[in-house]
């Protein structure tokens, strides 16, 4: 026999508030909690959300009872508090009654504050006055659950984040990535190794230095989050450099109008025309919601292909281009650091541009290793961190 | 010695049409093709696609002088036409001269119809109609690479298509996506094998039926291609259940625009919550670009997260997600096909909704293998395709 779930998923709803009293209403229930707080929900949303098996997949946890196949008219015709203080909800058609959880309703409550555990924290920009503060995280060999969370936080906050005192070792970083989740595969392979290459198919595989960027504009999605860890950084220079994208486009925004309406708006094409590949994508450089609000930039000037237009377009753009570029590379955005063997850099790829100094191959050795990862997996591991503080009642 | 590269690129730009005559403009260079064509460059343009070594890396083909290190002033002092016809530019700054390739300068040429080889062929929205001329290739075991291509361009096209006489093999789908590109990994690995299993984590691994749907909701980018391979499937029912859900949209905002106005400016919250992830985004059921066309839907009813809204808000979504989520699964706007083994499907994920008729594991087999693959990787096997062809001079 099917599990009776109590509530609809795998999540915990512990609450200290209580449902003083209960009635139906124009649209299914109304209620009102300890604190004078008055929830109204709807009777298909109820029903929706009712955690029995014939509702809800007791294993899978996912919808079985599809909305078109329920009634127009499906309404509540009784609703009482039971003995543990969870609503009890009798229906028109169907079911002969659903238990709701009394944690999970007062959760999904409209208008109830941190009730929408969706959340990514809310960025936090910067420039260079953020060098002496550069949000380090130390791993002790082995980071536990909360330094490991406090570092993934970090990263969503101000788009980048250091954990230190790791094994320099080949496979650190994949460990860690898998930790936060499923890795993205690209065409330079699951895990790659910056390091100078005889056949270099890519600038990086050099020793040369690279102005900001990002990775990967040429593919319809960028990767959300990149990580770099250091094995070997002898080598003189090398140093890596990193800008808030986000924070050069709110200067823009405000001091340069003229510029950073030219890089919302204008299409660019990148490309990577290997032997084998050629991949290509269109964007503007500064990319804006349809809200008007940033939500990335795009930003790897030796991919970009060249423009198909009449030279006064190209002209517009360029000047643009040599405006917003000075300032992605310049030292008032820009922090540097030179990881050290152990240390994994992890940063949003569609946020904060990353760059580096020239080195010398000569001098010593430089051997990074990297992979990239969406942020969603980054989202769902610290949910799953706050689903564990939940359980432990902390 | 670095090798003198003729173009900035791997590609080849055959053209029979040649300069008839050159000339400085305010810009750059102004010049006029012996078809009449004007071609106007800029000059920073011209120099920024220079092939030699010293702008262009010999090896990784990306640019190397950066935009922010040439200077505001440089411009063009001569311009002539060598033996060969292609274009010889003298510079005010640093180089001693550039060899712009006459085929590559046509094919970048402002208004030159053809030019871009970037875009993807345009959508045909198709309803039921089309279920008797559902696109088919015959892979005769292994395709060649002409039924490859027109595979993989229907594919572009009606967002679906269907290789068949494929070897009805575990491995057939891993070597055909392969050949496309990276394969994208998600929480239910790189490959799935869609069988009834005893401890399911989605729906899609029971022997329910399945409304239609697009997959990976819950994340910020959903995969762009699913491929589908049948090995087993002679179990009753089970067949696969295909609505392009652009047709759909357009059907919306022509006939019901205030059904339309809803999904695309609710918010609605997916989720995937698991034991050990939880995943959630969101976004509208129909997502428009910032001109208002259709780029996505995200339709998967059953991961659905609760809203978090007042019953009046609820009240007209719901209506509007009931009136869509009908027409979704309309005979009218669907297609019905039964994989056989050695069938291969290939559709949009971001357009074309799937799902299937339940099947009775008792009265046979079902087993399908699938996964996920972004859609710049079929593009980029289209244009390599096409350079191939040039190259043979086809």
């Amino acid at each position: 026999m099917a599990e009776q779930l109590t509530t609809p998923d795998f999540d915990v709803y512990p609450t200290n508030h209580r449902i003083n009293s209960v009635d139906l209403d124009l649209y299914g229930v109304r209620l009102v909690w300890d604190d004078g707080v008055v929830g109204r929900y709807h009777a298909l949303w109820l029903r929706e959300n009712s955690p029995q098996a014939e509702t809800t997949h007791p294993v899978t946890r996912e919808t079985t009872e599809k909305i078109i196949d329920l009634p127009a008219d499906l309404s509540v015709v009784d609703v009482t508090i039971d003995p543990d203080g969870d609503l009890v909800v009798q229906w028109s058609h169907g079911l002969t009654g659903s238990r709701i959880h009394r944690g999970w309703l007062r959760c999904h409550t409209a208008g109830v504050e941190d009730a929408n555990r969706f959340s990514s924290p809310a960025p936090v920009l910067w420039d260079a006055s953020m060098q002496d503060t550069l949000p380090r995280f130390s791993g002790n060999g082995k980071p536990n659950d909360e330094v490991f969370g406090c570092w993934l936080e970090a990263v969503a906050i101000y788009g980048l984040a250091i954990l230190e005192g790791l094994p320099a070792l080949p496979d650190t970083v994949e460990i860690l990535a898998r930790r936060v989740g499923t890795v993205r595969t690209s065409n330079f392979g699951q895990f790659f190794d910056v390091q100078t290459r005889p056949n270099a198919d890519s600038n990086a595989y050099t020793a040369l230095n690279l102005p900001a960027h990002t990775d990967l504009a040429t593919r319809e999605y960028a990767p959300g989050l990149q990580m770099l860890f250091a094995i070997e950084n002898s080598a003189t220079g090398g140093e890596s450099l990193l800008t808030d994208g986000f924070a050069v486009a709110r200067h823009l925004k405000d001091n340069d109008p003229e510029t950073y309406a030219a890089l919302t708006s204008t299409i660019v094409e990148f490309k990577n025309i290997a032997v084998d590949t050629d991949y290509r994508w269109q964007s503007p450089l500064i990319v804006t919601d349809n809200n008007g609000d940033v939500v990335e930039v795009r930003w790897t000037d030796w991919l970009r292909a060249p423009m198909r237009q009449e030279p006064e377009v190209v002209d517009t753009f360029y000047k643009a281009l040599r405006i917003a570029d000075s300032l992605m590379n310049d030292k008032a955005f820009q922090i540097e650091v030179k990881l050290k063997p152990g240390e994994l850099l992890c940063f949003d790829n569609r946020r904060i541009l990353h760059g580096r100094n020239a080195f010398d191959p000569a001098s010593g050795s430089r051997w990074l290793r990297g992979c990239y990862i969406e942020r969603e997996e980054l989202l769902s591991c610290l949910r799953i961190l706050d689903r564990q503080r939940r359980r432990r009642g902390i």
